[in-house]
C-alpha cells in the first residue's frame, strides 16, 4: 500500500504531518512525500520545510491520496498540473483525502462534486463554490472521499482511516502509543465553542497569524 | 523571542511538528528548526525529513528549546554534542521544553535532577533513571522546564505554554484557528484507558509499529 503526501508553497505542516504520523504506521504502508520539484517545500510560517521525495511526475498509483491545506491553497488550486495530478491519482485511489482546506484542491481538480465533504470553518462558503456540500463535522466520509475539518482534525481522520483499514486494534494500538488522549487546557477549538469575540474577529481576518 | 527545535536522527515527527505548528505563531517568534548539520533530517518512519536550517553551533541562545523524542532518542542521549548544546542553550532560556522521549535527553544533559517530569508511558522507568521524578501527567510544569508526554501531547503543551506567554486569548485563538477540538474515535490514548491485552502487548514490545 502506498501513501502520497502533496505538498506545495505554503502549506500547513500539522495538516500533513498529524495524520502522516499515525496513518504511517499501517503495517506495510510506504508512504511518500510528493511535490511539484523533488526537495524542500516551505510551510506557511516559512521557518519549516518538509523533503518532497518525489515528484508529481514519479507518483500515479498511491492508494491513499491526502492532500493537506494551508495559505498556499488559492495558488495550487490555480496550477492545473497539480489539479489534473489530483484527477489522475484519484482514479486509481482507494482513499482520497484532505485536511482542512485540502478540500478545495479536490474540489478545484473536481473530485467533490455533490459530494457531503467539511473544511477549516473559514472555508465552508469556498468549498461550496466548488460542487461540494458543506458539512460541520470534524471528519466527513462520503464513498472513498474522506474530508477533515481545521489543521489538527487529521489526526482524528488517521484513526478512523485506520480503524477502517486496519480494524479497531490497530488503531487503539496507535493512538495508546501516540498517547492521544487530548488534554486541551482550554475548550475553544470550534466557532461553537470559542468566545464570539474571537470567532468574529476571525472571520473578519481569516487568516492565522504568523 | 527566538524558538529553537532540535532535530536529530529518527526523532518522530509529530513530536516536533504539532507544537510548533501551535507555538511558532507567537506574535513575533522566530523559530528556528536545528540540527547537528545543516540540511535533511530523517524521521523515525525513514519516509519524512524536516530540514535543519542552522546548526547546533548557530544557535546559541534561544528563548525556548523544544527537545522531541523518537526511537534516536539513545543515540543522541550518547551524543556529547547534542548534551553540551542543550546545557548551553538551557543556561539561557526561559522555557526548556520537550516531548515525548526528548525528555531523556534533557535527562541525559542534567537538566532534570529532582525535578518533576514527563515521557512517553513507556519511558517512565528510563526517567528516573536520569534523575527525574516522572508523573503520569499529560503537561508537567516545574520552573521553566516544561515536559508533555508521548507524541501528540505536544499540542496540549504548546496551548499550556501559549496561554503562559501570550495570554488566554491568544491560547484560544490558535486553539480555534487550527481547530483543535479533538474527536478521537477511539478511548485508547493512554495505558489507564486503552484495552489491557494492548498495554501489555506493547509493554512487551516497547517499539512503535513502523
Amino acid at each position: 500500500m502506498q501513501i502520497a503526501v502533496l505538498l506545495y508553497d505554503r502549506f500547513t505542516t500539522l495538516d500533513a504531518v498529524g495524520p502522516y504520523e499515525l496513518l504511517g504506521r499501517l503495517p506495510g504502508a510506504e508512504t511518500v512525500f510528493v511535490g511539484k520539484e523533488r526537495g524542500p517545500v516551505y510551510g506557511d510560517q516559512g521557518s519549516l520545510a518538509l523533503v518532497a521525495e518525489k515528484t508529481l511526475a514519479e507518483v500515479t498509483n498511491p492508494d491513499i491520496v491526502l492532500v493537506p491545506g494551508g495559505p498556499g491553497d488559492q495558488d495550487a488550486m490555480a496550477d492545473e498540473e497539480i489539479l489534473a495530478w489530483l484527477r489522475t491519482v484519484d482514479a486509481g485511489t482507494t482513499w482520497t483525502t484532505s485536511v482542512c482546506t485540502g478540500s478545495l484542491l479536490l474540489g478545484a481538480a473536481g473530485l467533490l462534486q455533490g459530494r457531503r465533504a467539511t473544511s477549516h470553518w473559514l472555508a465552508y462558503e469556498e468549498l461550496a463554490t466548488l460542487g461540494a456540500e458543506p458539512t460541520g463535522e470534524r471528519v466527513v466520509f462520503d464513498g472513498k472521499y474522506v474530508t477533515a475539518a481545521g489543521v489538527s482534525s487529521g489526526i482524528d481522520m488517521a484513526l478512523h482511516l485506520l480503524g477502517r483499514i486496519g480494524g479497531d486494534e490497530l488503531a487503539q494500538s496507535v493512538q495508546l502509543l501516540t498517547e492521544y488522549d487530548p488534554q486541551p487546557p482550554y475548550d475553544a477549538g470550534s466557532p461553537d465553542k470559542a468566545p464570539a469575540h474571537l470567532v468574529e474577529q476571525w472571520r473578519d481576518t481569516a487568516a492565522l497569524p504568523a
